[in-house]
């Protein structure tokens, strides 16, 4: 359970944006970054020291890879679980481990799990046929939200449903795989707590920031929340919870629903930096990259503390085009060096301090 | 004079830490980075898009690099000024130019250029011979340092000299050549400017730090430096005045002897970011990096306002061998990717906010 020497190499499995942030700040500490990525010339790449362009269950390429690389971790919660575990067991430290992508790549299995912990989720049923959903649509007082149970992400993949809808039509429109039903939640307004384990079982959270989407898609997250001491507490503690039943080494985020009755529910989570803790480089102590850097090479964590309140919004697609003249000051710019804007992709993102 | 957009290509002489840290900046912007150096392995190839291993006197390399980038930069004063003409002759937009290579490179010209702006140094003789030094020693009271004209960094490459010692000796031990001596100045402290300049003519001044060197070597610079606000603000002007004259794009850091009676003498200046500016990512609204990035790129400078009293401290030799475990934390580390730990070599920085 040493500590990573400066001039070891990180392997990042994924090259997208958060790769990207990732290898920037392990460069600040003084490690070499290697991605592996399928795809060529992707954002991580052109900020890291080398690039493995090779597919995920290339086995040979991938534990070639392995051997120059003092530590692995990954940027996406797709990775698929047996490429984490090929590599664990050639002896290659994974963190956070293949549990956590195993967990999250599913969510029945995911909200099973949550539920596992004592967090409370919304109410939610197995559906393998149609004929699986009017019961639990009852159930949930007439309606909910069929999903299906991997692949889907930003709002793709999932479908409202009211009693009497035609839910096979809906089932089909999913691919007819394993689904989950979930209940709809009344809800006042979402939040997420970033956390970070470091290999010595020590957690801390960021401040919460409250998070909009718009379309099943981040737009913009801001701290302070809001949220009273005790719902922060709350949050805080069950995701301490949840990072420690799965030996979690690193950043994750853990999203809730805030019901008016002040209860939580917790929604999903990313065994991962997350776009919703994007503002920390700018206005705490450590930034999540850098935490989750500092967990994986099994230093202890950075200071969490929030110097500023502030507010981050996503640029999706043309948004990015953004002119540098039309930026006030108190902005922090961040581009991920996608080349292609299309509509609704994540392009990069905007930090204002507002203290 | 159009800004350059995201995904344009910057080009960068030098492959050392301060261009891996304006690589980095660079990335964040949304920019490609490609490193133009002669050593393989540089700290900055590690962080950017692309490395061309070639000496700044290979031509056909140069231009066929140049080709391939929207701007050039450089991270060192010592970049051959015949490498930056031959690019700028070719069209390529060379950010700052050649001319503050071409004065920064000669402590004579130097200081020659500062008088021409009517900035005050202490008092300096052009030195071809040993003959040359006993008529300015004496004028200027019995010392005075003498320096070769170029090459020297870092307390290398001068000597200090007193009436009656062998001034033969000492203009041998520096090879001979071209030297100049300055008179040696009783200052109470020593401060830099770090002053950004955009395309358009706009300059700005970050707080100025105040900076310790042992050996020659900076060891420690903190803000606020306790200077008055009128003394701050002829450095600031002065600062000015000097890059209005080499009508610079880019940052510059201008370096002052602050003397008991309140007068300020310039000692010199980087045409690059500067190790006494290491302070400002972590305390400023923009970090010195960025800010240079943003105007070698045509883009607005961002604001310098500074958000914490802070002080930076070099991490030379292995210093860097810093355990993780033993740095407080309100310490921010950075660390240049540097192999070899030779004793007195920068590799690293350590940033603590003290606000």
């Amino acid at each position: 359970m040493s500590a990573l020497p400066a001039g070891a190499t990180i392997g990042i499995l994924g090259g997208g944006q958060l790769g990207r942030m990732l290898a920037s700040a392990a460069a600040q500490l003084g490690f070499d970054v290697s991605i592996y990525c399928p795809e060529a010339d992707c954002p991580a790449a052109r900020v890291a020291a080398s690039h493995i362009q090779a597919d995920y269950d290339n086995l040979s390429a991938l534990l070639a890879w392995a051997e120059s690389c003092d530590a692995v971790t990954y940027e996406f919660e797709n990775v698929p679980v047996a490429t984490a575990r090929a590599l664990i067991d050639a002896g290659v430290s994974v963190r956070p481990g293949a549990k956590p992508l195993e967990v999250s790549q599913d969510r029945f299995t995911e909200k099973s799990f949550l539920k596992s912990c004592a967090i409370e989720t919304a109410e939610f049923a197995d559906i393998r046929t149609a004929a699986d959903i009017a019961g639990p649509i009852a159930a949930f007082g007439g309606n909910g939200i069929l999903k299906t149970r991997r692949d889907g992400y930003d709002g793709k993949g999932q479908v409202r449903l009211a009693a009497g809808d035609d839910y096979e039509a809906a089932h089909k429109a999913l691919g007819l795989g394993p689904c989950i039903l979930e209940a709809l939640v009344p809800f006042t307004c979402e939040v997420s707590v970033i956390i970070a384990r470091n290999l010595a079982g020590q957690s801390l959270c960021y401040d919460l920031p409250r998070n909009e989407h718009v379309n099943g898609i981040l737009r913009r997250s801001f701290v302070p929340s809001g949220l009273g001491e005790d719902l922060v507490q709350r949050a805080c503690e069950a995701a301490g919870s949840l990072v420690d039943a799965l030996d979690y080494v690193g950043v994750l985020a853990l999203e809730f629903f805030v019901l008016p009755d002040g209860r939580l529910l917790a929604n999903e989570f990313a065994p991962r930096v997350h776009n919703s803790g994007h503002w920390t480089p700018e206005a705490c102590a450590t930034g999540q990259f850098e935490q989750h850097i500092r967990a994986v090479a099994g230093w202890p964590l950075g200071a969490v503390e929030r110097f500023h309140d502030a507010e981050m919004s996503n640029l999706l697609g043309e948004e990015a085009l953004v002119s540098p003249d039309t930026l006030s000051a108190d902005c922090v710019l961040t581009l991920y060096g996608k080349r292609d804007a299309k509509p609704g992709r994540k392009m990069g993102h905007i930090v204002k301090r507002l203290t």
